[in-house]
């Protein structure tokens, strides 16, 4: 199988380098990475362990690209007009993209691009940041979640879910509706109140205001889910999450980073979407509505500030 | 009437100086600014006419001070518990107190500390700051709605009402629910909003997704004002007060100059008791309750902050 990397930010980067890493065929597309990655090769600073790939097909261009049976995307959303450019050149006619990004709604948005391609979720559990050009930093947790949208080659997933456990890493096939609301449950309050408090995971959880904050947040996603139908989601769920968390070291959500580097903020699909599926479920979030308003009055403020 | 004056911060200040200068018998407790006063008198810069008391009846302690037939209370609310010591030594069987200061519930409070004396609201529609010992600037707007709590005395109450529009004060009288609710329709959204977004009314007003914000909030509060019978407030309020507010100079709340000097903030007041009636009538304030817990968490941060 060939594997095609686009947007090779921490995401994408550390699940191509672990497939890499056990002898996959992967194909990075790379942009302000590419001459560091094309002379040095990747680097995975690990702590599950560190290590480099020296010689990685790193390209700059998709039109550059071999046609592949996996594309994984590891694109912020806020990139998502890029998609038309960039993903055409890897499909073949049976080619299985996955998302690996946030939010909710986003299969339903590349389906409407590309009515044909086969898409899957993917949802990472995992704390990772790419700070430097060419090195990604795992920090914390790895574990990836595959949901099935549109992908009619059982075959092709299955090779998939093997490979990615080949690779070590811990991969599992669950629902889609679950899949991608169970990671908005963690999703939604941390990256946000990151932003709003300007607080990591852990200082948020430190304080009891705060944290019964999350909770109620966490209650309300679980809320929507289950409005619209994923009844697998059940609010014991939020003091799991809550528990996940506390065990995990301290971090900052990518929308946090995103935030401290005056970078566009996924607000569009990691809130505005998602409230407005529940709306239409007949189902309000006031909590996250509300955060999102904030989100939308700081990003407008730091976008201006150089 | 002997008039006292109990915390000659910016609004006590303010109001005790507009009575003093209509020549009504004002006596002020100040604290850290009493020796600016005593030397150096109290001074108004104003919008409506700037203006200096070259001699007023200033007093460091309050068991020196006369009894008095009226007691306006400018105090912030996170120093209620000094009520019990600075007030008992002004009090006559019939005083009247006036309690200016911020939140709902405020009238309750005091009422349980003294059973017996006559209690009035005061809700200031004002922008003024203190900045410096003795200075008090007034900056824009400055009514007043007085509120009978548990006042017997209509004399009294006529006497003050007469006094205060003497003094060149817009005042008047209205139904305590009513003007208590009426100003936490401003409060409740401003005040919070202004720390949580670090912005001055205006940068709320003038951005969508938070002017947005300060709608639902005001909402909010007139939705609880109602549940507890408050009918006179109804929902086009919010947009008179939004209106009002875009008529202001662009103003920092009192709430966001606390916060900026690392001060205590008016959270019990201003939204820990308001949210908790309203849950005792059957209302759920989601958004004001979110805030209140981002409020205690920038709270607990801030307070630790040199």
């Amino acid at each position: 199988m060939f594997y095609g990397i686009i947007g090779t930010g921490a995401i994408g980067g550390y699940y191509g380098a672990k497939l890499a890493r056990a002898g996959k065929d992967v194909h990075f597309l790379l942009h302000s990475d590419y001459e560091q990655v094309a002379t040095n090769g990747l680097q995975v600073d690990s702590v599950a362990g560190s290590f480099t790939l020296p010689a990685v097909n790193a390209y700059r261009r998709a039109a550059d690209m071999p046609p592949c049976d996996v594309v994984l995307v590891g694109l912020k959303t806020v990139n998502q007009h890029l998609l038309p450019t960039l993903l055409p050149p890897l499909l073949k006619p049976d080619t299985l993209v996955v998302l690996i990004q946030n939010g909710v709604g986003v299969e339903a948005a590349v389906q409407q691009m590309f009515p044909h391609v086969q898409l899957a979720a993917g949802l990472a559990f995992i704390c990772v940041a790419k700070n430097r050009p060419g090195v990604v930093e795992h920090l914390d947790k790895g574990s990836i979640d595959i949901g099935n949208y549109s992908c009619r080659d059982a075959a092709r997933m299955a090779h998939l879910m093997a490979d990615l456990t080949d690779a070590g890493i811990e991969a599992r096939e669950v629902e889609y509706h679950e899949a991608r609301w169970r990671k908005a449950v963690w999703n939604m309050p941390f990256n946000g109140l990151s932003v709003a408090l300007r607080a990591t995971t852990d200082a948020l959880l430190a304080d009891e205001a705060s944290h019964g904050l999350v909770r109620a947040l966490m209650l309300e996603v679980i809320g929507a889910a289950r409005a619209l139908g994923v009844e697998a989601l059940t609010p014991e769920l939020a003091d799991r999450m809550i528990a996940y968390t506390l065990a995990m070291k301290p971090y900052s959500p990518s929308m946090k980073l995103d935030f401290d580097y005056h970078r566009p903020m996924e607000i569009e699909f990691l809130y505005t979407r998602p409230i407005a599926l529940a709306r239409q479920a007949g189902f309000d979030m006031p909590r996250l509505s509300m955060l999102e308003a904030q989100l939308r009055f700081e990003e407008g403020r730091t976008l201006k500030t150089p």
